[in-house]
């Protein structure tokens, strides 16, 4: 690795010419790091539905070509000016966001929020320069969220990068990088729910099946699924989830048949489907006195969250998380030795894996349903 | 006192007749206390918004004729049946709502809502057997929230008691039975500011001045005290407010105006008014990643609570309060005693003070926004 640092690295890349259109692996040119910037060589990476969502480009001002990618396990090959806490060789998670560790909210122990590094998902370039890495015959090809994994090598800002144990199956724990921290830390580190207590999840997709995970480490005692495919209960069932709600056998609005299933509502509720009606039973299904909502999943710009709000006067508490209230330097390595040590099962999320040349087929799986998480492996 | 117990004590008591006519003090008789219950000797009773608001019965069904009357200091004189935490000459404030110490809420570390005695202001009798305590020439007079402290002899369940400390002066520490608590409660359990924050306190009225007074105990630096009539920031300086913030002198929402003062938002918020349009601009103006807002004021039956959900993915905390989350028996000795050691200050409060006969004054002066709390002594 020493004789590519400092040089502008030709590898493969999948590139995403125009929305919606599939993925082309072409040759591309990624340059050096610069101040504060890392290069790494990427080993595994997976797709997430953020990726699939803009690379759709419905809503948003779309931004091609582009190089998505956002939840990858890499190694350092070289660090730019000024870097210290990185060197070539790191076994790293590259984070879609960062922690500048010099910010009011990277000072608050309450928020990973960073002002400098905060997640942005319209910028395709670098902050110090305001350019690309990536670029193709002199065409400059854009980043995503400051990661863009779905390349061999790529340029990402040094605090956007948690350094982990080298031991660390990178194959494994590179889905570490986004969903299953969200859903794993909305629980654990904001909801907090106590031993033999009741949480209920909206949405079993990969996020909610990891906010399950996190409700099963920490000993709740009823873990009600609530999800308008009744399919995904056989397999929630390997993530803790002992009790399924589908909220179309109902008349009523879920929130009461969560109540009377507990006698007045869950402890805690954890949504990860980003629908506003999902939003408001989370939050109107928990118990009064003590109970506590956390919402995950992220709406429509123009939805509006509406309660009485007597809910909050008896006691009911409503919270938001992003990426799980997890620091990406600061606590992701411990995440890491959650794996490690066994508390925390991975390998249930990984559903499908496919070569990097067949990195498409991964968006198939998402867009049909049939994934978690499908792993794509760079040296294939 | 011996002498009296088992037996109807005759006593005056001011009694509202009809809604909005001022009470008259009449000849009342008082039951013994049954099972679980106890007769009170009341000394000093003080005047609250919530006596106010039942008195003119606008908006809820009109129960008469009815002893109001909540905030009190007085001695137990006899106890009835199944009663072993307390005993005649016990020194004591009776509480608008109780403490069974066996529901699921008494035994949750997080709740302050019992099952048994929760505050019902529809219901004008004793839980024991439905039937009031208090009568004239046989007719039945209704008690109001289990408390009815407008009179010199009034009997509540056990349960609403909270044994004090002997040598606390009962002419001050009476106010501890509701609004101070509420809002001194909601900051230090609730909104729990740090040392050197900042926080933003809507309603100056007695509940925001007693929130105020928490931010002060707590060593909050920036007390911003939000409030539509300007004469209360004079005031509201002994509170420890030391910014003010009129929302009439601005063109743009208030949020936006206490987001420009402190870069970015405050770290907490108190709304004390109970306007659905405070409730979402206290939300709103807390910062993001840590900004905890607690909502205090009673809305009305039909508000609804509006705000996009985006604000809660970026860590904005909404919750809810009800008697400052204080158990009544567990929790009110110790704000007793930290008035007794001079943390607390409570005379501050009390603005003015009238004999009973003369109770009606004490209406003029709140209805005229003159008092924030007019202490009414019994034996006078």
């Amino acid at each position: 690795m020493p004789g590519t640092a400092g040089r502008v690295i030709k590898c493969r890349a999948a590139v995403a010419w125009e929305a919606g259109k599939p993925l082309v692996i072409e040759e591309v040119e990624v340059a050096p790091p610069q101040a504060n910037e890392v290069r790494l060589k990427i080993l595994f990476t997976a797709l997430c539905h953020t990726d699939v969502y803009f690379w759709e480009a419905k809503g948003q001002t779309p931004l091609f070509p582009r190089i998505f990618g956002h939840e990858a396990g890499g190694i350092v090959e070289s660090v730019g000016e000024g870097v210290t806490e990185l060197q070539p060789g790191d076994h790293v998670l590259p984070v879609f966001t960062g922690e500048c560790k010099e910010c009011r909210h990277c000072k608050s122990e309450e928020s990973n929020m960073c002002d400098l590094l905060r997640i942005n998902t319209d910028r395709g370039v670098m902050i110090n320069d305001g350019k690309t890495r990536f670029s193709k015959n002199g065409q400059p090809i854009y980043h995503f969220v400051g990661t863009s994994t779905f390349s061999e090598y790529t340029v990402v800002h040094a605090g956007c990068v948690a350094k982990i144990n080298p031991k660390a199956p990178l194959d494994k724990v590179c889905i570490l990088s986004c969903g299953i921290c969200t859903g794993l830390g909305a629980t654990i580190n904001v909801a907090k729910p106590k031993k033999d207590s009741s949480i209920a999840i909206f949405g079993l997709g990969a996020v909610g099946l990891a906010a399950a995970e996190g409700a099963r480490i920490s000993g709740a005692a009823r873990i009600i699924g609530v999800d308008l495919n009744p399919s995904r209960f056989e397999e929630a069932k390997k993530f803790g989830v002992n009790e399924f709600v589908n909220p179309n056998d109902y008349d009523k609005p879920v929130q009461e048949v969560i109540a009377e299933m507990t006698n007045g509502g869950v402890d805690r509720s954890v949504e990860c489907t980003g629908s506003i009606q999902a939003m408001i039973s989370a939050f109107e299904c928990v118990h009064d006195g003590w109970g506590v909502a956390v919402l995950v999943g992220v709406p429509n710009k123009d939805d509006a969250f509406k309660t009485h709000p007597v809910n909050f006067l008896n006691e009911k508490t409503l919270k938001g998380t992003f990426y799980g209230n997890y620091k990406p330097r600061t606590d992701i390595p411990g995440v890491v030795e959650k794996y490690m040590n066994k508390e925390l099962e991975l390998e249930k999320f990984i559903t499908h894996s496919v070569p990097f040349s067949e990195i498409n087929k991964a968006f198939e799986y998402m867009l049909q349903g049939k994934s978690i998480r499908c792993i794509i492996r760079m040296e294939d």
